[in-house]
């Protein structure tokens, strides 16, 4: 592994950025080792319908092997990468070490606490495959575990569901628990509390989405009332505990369920491994994505930060895609002996979906909402799946949904908890689900 | 839960006898209470398929409330039934206490080491979804991890797979498992390793598949060999460890992959309640199903062990389906002042599918193997899977695999490891495929 001709780049994570940095250097002169401690790349936006059990694991990871498989000169290493040296130019973890000519850091995001008590340890994070799973199954238990108990406080704490954040991954999840406990749940669980079930969504500012242009934002919040979700604007959060989310103005919400949407940081490896970050943990990075001093050092994605940028770009995937794309197309112009230029970010717009025939949609200055709106949300996104089967079967399981108002992915499976600051604990299978 | 006017029937265990039980009694005089520690019911004769990457966990599993819907007077509570009170008539498990006036017991089987030394603690059983799962991460993670190992004898033995047990599921799977490696993965790894794969199906007795015709066992170890599998028969596992498997003759296979698929008996949890158990687990009952001197007690499917029966019953999903139909009678019979009736086994035969256009069928004393065997075999488990929307998938997952040379479901999920005697392990998300 460590005898090669050609130079060597080296792109570690498997997200949008890494994965098309891959792509943009296949017919390139170099060896290309895409490393990922998942076999898998996940397609993040879509990530909420995992924990609203609409849609099933498999059908937003795709195998990264299989994408790579024809393209010759990148290969793939499932390793999780523990340093990066950028002085002897080489990245190491799980016993292996890899030198590099060029490297591309396309770590991602983790989620950001604000350092509000007990949220890294109580909230749910939605991030990875792990975690979405990890909440569905907490949703679902909760659900389970209302039925046999006996006191009307905590089967209230049980069916209360509290989504902090009011951006598109709150509004999206909000939106679709509140179709999934109000729609097919209430039919399997013919009881009087499931009446009573709330979803409230909290947001620290005066409207969801900021940014949006204002119409959206009304429709936005008209609608999401109108299926029953309680959201309350400039409600910020000053403490979660296993029993409640406290907020500044005194209010005491008791509940079991706090999902965390609110803030991003860049993953905190890089900050581990010695490279210099922001306070939201990117990593500060020339208009052409690279370190500086480090000219063969790219970072792309969610850990960018462009130093000197009009305003700091959002971290989603159309950014981590073009910069990928851009930090590839600058290693070959530094190969041909051209200067690398400066990343643009072609905003193509935002699109927000709120739940069954209702979205918002933001394209080149053009607003949108209602079913059309949600029509295009739909398009677009199992356009952008990776994989025909992948795609067949969310086309399959959203019409499922909409056509006999049912939830497909609806097991508990035996999977470790990701409650509590991106760690993992682990349960017992056996009644793991019932001592969550 | 505990004011019931009409007679109360407890069910414990959703798997095909407890399932089926309850759906007999749906339009019964009784109040039905079906008791799980999962949500979900298993289709157990496609697990292998779980193990060899062709079918997703969700496809072969069914949120029992959702079965339940329909059946006004039957309810599903998840819980883990900690222990039965046969003289108090109660089920206690999870803090709640459930008194029944009739009680279905249904808890099925586990793996059967026959005191086999490092059985139980290192190879991996094949009887629940999560093993399932945690047995196809292995065999990922193992794949993964020799790309990195420098040293040749532990990339042989990650790349020696071992099967102990040559009936059904033994073959099925080392079918599967050799045409996952021989197709799909050696595609993604180009590697000369993955061309010295071995899959190796060890058989204690002189022929697979013992009890089906002399024609069907000729060509089940003709096309198994054909297909790669080294089949060895007559080879007697005498110890497992983590490194190898040693036979009774002096062999010994190094390997990191020992499946067991060799026996089965009844689940512990009947003795550790008291009930009187058979040297394979199994409670003895009469031939109405009912434990003697508890007439209101019955046991169904993989438990059941029938006292006096002309040779004991196999321990497959039909004897588990019948029993459960039939105990559900006989209580309908007792509430209408009727003698129970003995239970009697209609045995519509045997299917095993072995791989590509290959399977043998014995069914009603008429044999056929091949291209219509395996024809037979896919039509008999799509009719029998539950739930429309599963069985498309499946056949959507069937197709692909057979017209593309692909295995649909990859991933290495974030999931504990059941190696061990069913117990579960749990490893960090981060780094747990390549600790393993």
């Amino acid at each position: 592994m460590t005898v090669h001709d050609r130079p060597r780049v080296v792109i570690v994570g498997a997200g949008f950025g890494g994965l098309w940095a891959a792509r943009t250097l296949a017919a390139s002169p170099v060896e290309v080792l895409l490393v990922d401690r998942n076999n898998y790349h996940t397609f993040l936006p879509l990530l909420y319908q995992i924990a609203a059990a609409e849609l099933e694991t498999e059908e937003i990871a795709y195998p990264t092997r299989s994408i790579l498989r024809k393209l010759p000169n990148v290969h793939f290493l499932m390793a999780d990468v523990k340093r990066v040296d950028l002085v002897a130019r080489r990245v190491e973890g799980d016993g292996v070490v890899i030198p590099y000519d060029f490297l591309i850091l396309a770590l991602g995001s983790t989620s950001h606490f604000f350092g509000v008590p007990g949220a890294a340890q109580y909230a749910f994070p939605l991030r990875t495959l792990e975690q979405g799973i990890a909440l569905r199954n907490h949703i679902l238990s909760s659900c389970e575990r209302v039925v046999h108990e006996p006191e009307a406080d905590k089967r209230r704490r049980m069916l209360t569901f509290v989504i902090v954040g009011g951006g598109p991954t709150g509004v999206e999840f909000a939106g679709a628990l509140a179709e999934l406990i109000r729609g097919p749940l209430v039919k399997d669980y013919p009881l009087p509390d499931f009446q009573e079930v709330q979803v409230i969504l909290l947001e620290a500012v005066d409207s969801l989405l900021p940014g949006l242009p204002e119409r959206l934002r009304r429709y936005t919040l008209t609608r999401l009332r109108k299926m029953g979700v309680e959201v309350r604007l400039e409600a910020r959060v000053s403490q979660v505990t296993a029993l409640a989310v406290h907020l500044q103005d005194g209010t005491v919400i008791p509940t079991d369920t706090v999902v965390w949407t609110a803030g991003v940081r860049g993953d905190p490896a890089a900050k581990a491994w010695g490279l210099p970050t922001t306070q939201g943990g990117q990593v500060a990075v020339l208009h052409t994505l690279q370190v500086p001093n480090y000219p063969e050092v790219y970072i792309v994605g969610d850990l960018a930060y462009i130093e000197g940028g009009e305003r700091p770009l959002p971290m989603v995937a159309p950014v981590a895609i073009q910069q990928g794309v851009r930090a590839a197309r600058n290693i070959r112009r530094q190969l041909a002996g051209q200067d690398p230029l400066p990343f643009r970010y072609r905003d193509r717009g935002t699109m927000v979906t709120i739940g069954r025939n209702a979205a918002v949609s933001h394209l080149g200055g053009w607003a949108c909402t209602g079913f059309l709106a949600w029509v295009l949300w739909l398009s677009v996104h199992l356009f952008n799946l990776i994989g025909f089967r992948n795609r067949l079967f969310v086309l399959i399981n959203w019409a499922w949904d909409y056509f006999f108002f049912e939830r497909a992915a609806r097991l508990i499976l035996p999977l470790g908890t990701a409650r509590g600051s991106e760690s993992v604990q682990s349960v017992s299978s056996k009644s793991g689900a019932l001592q969550t």
